[in-house]
């Protein structure tokens, strides 16, 4: 039966592109999420085109054998994690830019095409394409639009739901559904982009996509506010958004994280020691109105109690500055393994969610560092534990769902960027309730009856 | 049977919440589009709270009588014209603005609120909700939602689906489904903000949305630019979007369109007589920014070819600009009966567009003006003809139809903001494809099985 299944990958593939060596298809069986599971796959296949896409899902629904969509893995959900005995089907072959369109600002794209190649191909026509995962240097458009992939562009910029016109899909019969148009606007019939943009590969596998691009922005300018306490910098936060103020970039850093990034980098980051919070802002609004928009921002945080502020326009300045945000992940592995959550509250509630994590923190005495976009409420308290002390991971898990719950509690959701994936179907659930459950398993018991695309992962189908 | 269900509607709503009169209900059976059918309703219903929704949808799923959801009636594609039988449910009692939250940007209100009241409720707190359809001084937001309402900030602000964070709905069997959130991003589950939205109330009926707000924009400056011919303000519009400008309107005339405004004014717009074409421009980023955007705007159309160009930064002037926009309909009615066109073409296409529309016009032997959203490549080509003179809606008809096909073959919509309704089912069929109808009648399906909102508006369900 599965040999059946595997010489028929092969005839439809190529032998080359049909992977059952477990010590190969190992390296394709999870992502980046440690605490989801992964099975054991039947076989990796890597399609190179449309066609190949479309002999895989008919011969996988033939068998009855599931398919998880991948791109490069970077995901933080288990979404892409490999189901026991099914088939990984990997887009990285369907790696094309297909097409660049300057007049009418858009791209055609396959679903492999890494981020950073996408935005370098654009850059050349002075166009930018916005979402940034912080994996942007290696994550896949495939992958971004499975997870509607967010990033530090998002405060102005919108998620990658924002940037997206159309698609094309193959749906679990084999055929292929096109959806959305080339246009600005459209509203012929349902918005099946949006449906699938952020379905997690439950729903189908999107083999192109029409994305939107916008003008290049300016080299941004760049702020620091350093502030007493987090309380504070939250504030600033709620009167910058009541200000209305659109930097280009807003992320806020904790005690605990600027104290591990002050370890790692062995410097005090320039804002004084024992900083209780750190603002990193800018503005890619351009020369004197990126200046005049930060000198707003920084006024704003003055008024919120800043203690320091220090703006550049300086672009290199601005980089090492954000540097202190991009290592924040590894300074505090320096301590330990990591939890990193992923909830959004509104903007409003930062400072109570801060607060809400150093209780929880000091509850089950594991260190949690806070660090996030701001600018749209999307925080990553992250716990940190030691694998190997007995209890440890137990309590860090306890404080990863204490975290969880206090985010739902302040109004926010159970995951802002990151997804739900093989991890957080019970979060979901509870997020939405049981009329959305129920939405949810209609709609995907509609577009894919034998639950061929990844089933039990965002929810469950029963019986 | 059908007494039965009206003493069930007056006992959950009250005798007076419950129309029947067919003078009275007449006046609920049509929207502003009137090539669309409209039958006569049994009744007209107009809740006042959720509950009172969910009686109506509860009682007509008993007695298997369709419901078509209605707002002010301002729409353009009978989406919400009476079916024969059936129940019209209008939502204006609805019309609660249940909060304006300035820090976190947001509104949450019902679906009977006027779009004019919830600008002018926002902006009491320096805030801006963008979709302005132009009916926006009487269409409702609910109306605004199921039809995913454009309008002139589109080019800038996006379409109604871009400020919508979360929605409540009663679905078909009467459960209240919660979509999305409070907060800017969330990734919690499939889209299904984006599915309702735009879903012209073939899905569930809005009771409640929670709207994103933004800053208010400055006060406009404003462009006129006057062009010898429609392909040279075509060519401008492409450069002006491949020069990264966007301006906060960008509206385009056609020579037809500009005639018929200066004969209806009785002056010459001031651009010299015998234009073949105007764009409108206006930028909001205020003060010096806006003044160097237009400027670069009136380069790019010297560039392009425009004859004249006049910019101000004053904003009566700007308004009396504007006017000639905004009376082009009644101008064209001073000619006769017109049919107003709804195609969205990729921005690079629009002079095509305009040639095509010429073509057509000599071709049926009738007057064709174009006017639209060229920022966003969305054309109102407006069809005038004589209702009293034999054969001249069946010409007029043909053009009408002739002007969609020529939208659809240049890679545009059959629909940029007006809808599918019950006038372009087949359009919408044809541009889809049979994969794309089948997903869509899966999810109605799958959402509404016993087809009772709206059955054969957008398209028909078989069997």
């Amino acid at each position: 039966m599965t040999a059946a299944l595997l010489d028929r990958l092969r005839a439809g593939l190529g032998a080359d592109a049909v992977l059952t060596d477990p010590e190969v298809t190992a390296a394709y069986s999870r992502d980046q999420m440690p605490l989801a599971p992964a099975g054991t796959p039947l076989a990796v296949v890597l399609p190179a085109d449309v066609a190949g896409v479309r002999a895989v899902v008919t011969a996988c629904a033939a068998h009855g054998v599931p398919i998880v969509p991948r791109g490069a893995g970077s995901g933080l959900s288990g979404a892409a994690n490999a189901i026991e005995g099914g088939v990984v089907l990997v887009t990285t072959r369907l790696d094309r830019i297909v097409e660049v369109d300057p007049a009418n600002r858009l791209a055609v794209v396959q679903p492999g095409v890494v981020n950073l190649d996408l935005r370098a191909a654009v850059e050349k026509h002075g166009l930018f394409y916005p979402p940034d995962p912080s994996s942007y240097d290696w994550c896949t458009i495939g992958g971004n639009l499975a997870t509607n992939a967010g990033g530090l562009c998002c405060v102005k910029y919108g998620v990658t739901a924002d940037s997206v016109l159309g698609l094309e899909v193959v749906l679990a019969d084999g055929e292929v559904l096109r959806t959305g148009r080339r246009t600005v606007k459209g509203v012929a019939g349902y918005d099946l982009t949006s449906l699938f943009v952020g379905s997690e590969g439950t729903l189908g596998i999107i083999t192109e996509a029409t994305l939107a691009l916008r003008p290049l922005p300016e080299a941004p300018g760049t702020l620091v506010a350093a502030f007493g306490s987090a309380r504070e910098a939250g504030d600033a936060v709620s009167r910058i958004v009541r200000a209305g103020l659109v930097p280009s970039l807003m992320e806020i850093m904790d005690a605990t994280t600027i104290a591990a990034v002050e370890a790692y980098l062995g410097t005090d980051l320039g804002t004084g020691s024992g900083s209780g919070a750190l603002l990193l802002c800018q503005s890619d609004a351009g020369g004197d109105a990126a200046r005049r928009e930060l000198a707003s921002v920084e006024r704003v945080c003055r008024e919120a109690g800043a203690e320091l502020t220090h703006a550049t326009d300086d672009v290199a300045e601005g980089k090492l500055l954000l540097q202190a945000r991009r290592v924040v992940h590894g300074a505090l592995e320096a301590y330990g393994s990591c939890m990193t959550d992923d909830v959004c509250v509104p903007r409003t509630r930062i400072a109570e969610l801060v607060a809400g994590c150093e209780r929880i923190s000091a509850e089950v005495g594991l260190r949690i560092a806070v660090v996030g976009h701001a600018g749209d409420g999307n925080m990553h308290p992250t716990v940190v534990y030691d694998a190997g002390a007995a209890g440890e991971f137990d309590r860090a898990r306890r404080a990863f769902d204490a975290i969880l719950d206090l985010g739902l509690s302040l109004g926010g959701t159970v995951t802002g960027e990151h997804g739900v994936g093989k991890f957080k179907q019970d979060w979901l659930a509870r997020e939405i309730g049981p009329v959305g459950l129920r939405v949810h398993r209609e709609l995907k018991r509609a577009l894919d009856p034998g639950n061929l695309f990844n089933p039990g992962s965002m929810f469950t189908q029963p019986g």
